[in-house]
């Protein structure tokens, strides 16, 4: 038995790998992980492209179910499952813990990667060697607003580096009173857009008052990076306050202070668009 | 005229996307780049697989070379070019400038990413958001011993974050001597092993005393990451100064002190193998 991990890159069903299509077509059961991304088709298109159909895998398959598919899988040596990701297969925590647990249960795992978002933002021009760390903003509610994603940006800032800022999803959220009552009901998916995200680090650097980021910092932001209408538009934070990018998913890059010289022309290309 | 620049991703033939394959099929020259990277198949195979010719773009034409090709395919509406770049095409300098050049001419441009050793080094089980700055490692020479990508090892570590360490490649190069006299000798391909990386930081570790590393840091070795005779091993610096990965291409990770659990996890598993 294998369990082929198989990365689907960003865009739609043709981003696939000629390699995971084929292992695809060869395996008994297909999952498709849908809640740490989403790709820009629909579950019908990727079955039609694929000519097999897919389980889907929400957060709570992904956390709770998968061990059982896992120890089903181990007792049937001819059977072979593919879980599908949007992106790279080890672009989220939970599937490194998959991983693991399907070791443990003696199934070979094979990886199929893929292009995600941590790289394919080289095509914003600022070049992924000058990087600092990740950061993930999360929806600020009324009483939560934590800042510890700003100290991360204003780290590299001071480093010279930069951000690129991965913008929360929601997918099969529960209100509070749902949640106490177990009510199974869901609220409809939430994307955050670079406007709410450059107004929460606003909103940070103002509690904060690090003096990292200011209203005229560099940004580039990206929409559907891969999908057929990717957007890559450069500019200051301010000018993204009022400027809407469209669809999800949104990311967002906080410049270094220093462009090297092709970034900046680069950054000159993406202004004018 | 479409230049596109389309990933090959890591391994073989097969990990291009579908999406690429199609582009590549209906392309009018083809150009692989082959000095920053390399796939674990010969350019024969490559061909075969595609059906089609390949030109080998080496540093000279991807450098000095590539302004003509792009003049060229500017005159001519109904030609396609197709740019093969191992991993994602925008992971290298050259290529955002090849971009941006392509561009100025009023040459439509389309990027196919695919996966890049800087998210496939998340199979490795550090989380990829815990990267801190990727440092390039270069062979030192007798007179040449820079200790620069050192000091963003020694910032990563102090910020608790791992380092992904890429590897030097000299493909193509010339001796001084056969620079001086203009002389196009080239040199046998030199690829730098995680032994000889590991040997020069701790040189590096010596002569700065910063105390980030010691022979008892934690790192996870990786060698052609993809390929089918991929290896992914993890222990202490000291234990892979003797260690021998096997041939090209080998990354480093040198982790942060403190491990996640999960990444503790995989840690111990690649550890054991």
């Amino acid at each position: 038995m294998v369990f082929y991990m198989i990365g689907l890159g960003l865009g739609d069903e043709k981003d696939i790998t000629v390699k995971g299509l084929e292992i695809i077509k060869s395996c008994d059961e297909i999952y498709l992980e849908h809640y740490t991304s989403i790709l820009g088709v629909e579950k019908e298109k990727l079955e039609n492209f694929y000519g097999r159909q897919l389980i889907m895998a929400d957060r709570e398959m992904c956390e709770e179910g998968i061990d059982k598919i896992l120890e089903d899988l181990s007792k049937i040596p001819e059977k072979n499952i593919a879980f599908l990701v949007v992106g790279d297969p080890f672009c989220a925590t939970t599937h490194s813990d998959t991983y693991l647990r399907a070791i443990e249960l003696g199934i070979k795992v094979e990886v199929i990667h893929n292009a995600s978002i941590i790289n394919a933002i080289g095509s914003t021009g600022m070049q992924v060697y000058r990087f600092g760390e990740i950061v993930s903003i999360p929806f600020y509610t009324e009483k939560w607003r934590p800042y510890s994603f700003y100290d991360k940006i204003s780290a590299n800032i001071k480093h010279g580096l930069h951000t690129l800022c991965l913008l929360d999803i929601r997918v099969k959220e529960r209100t509070d009173e749902n949640i106490l009552k177990n009510k199974k009901i869901y609220e409809p998916p939430k994307y955050m857009s670079c406007q709410v995200a450059i107004e929460q680090i606003l909103e940070a650097e103002s509690v904060n008052k690090t003096g990292s980021v200011n209203k005229n910092t560099k940004c580039v932001a990206v929409a559907r990076v891969g999908f057929s209408n990717q957007l890559i538009k450069a500019g200051t934070l301010e000018e993204f306050l009022t400027y809407d990018m469209g669809g999800p998913l949104h990311s967002l890059v906080i410049c270094a202070n220093e462009l090297h010289p092709i970034e900046n022309d680069m950054f000159k290309y993406f202004s004018k668009k």
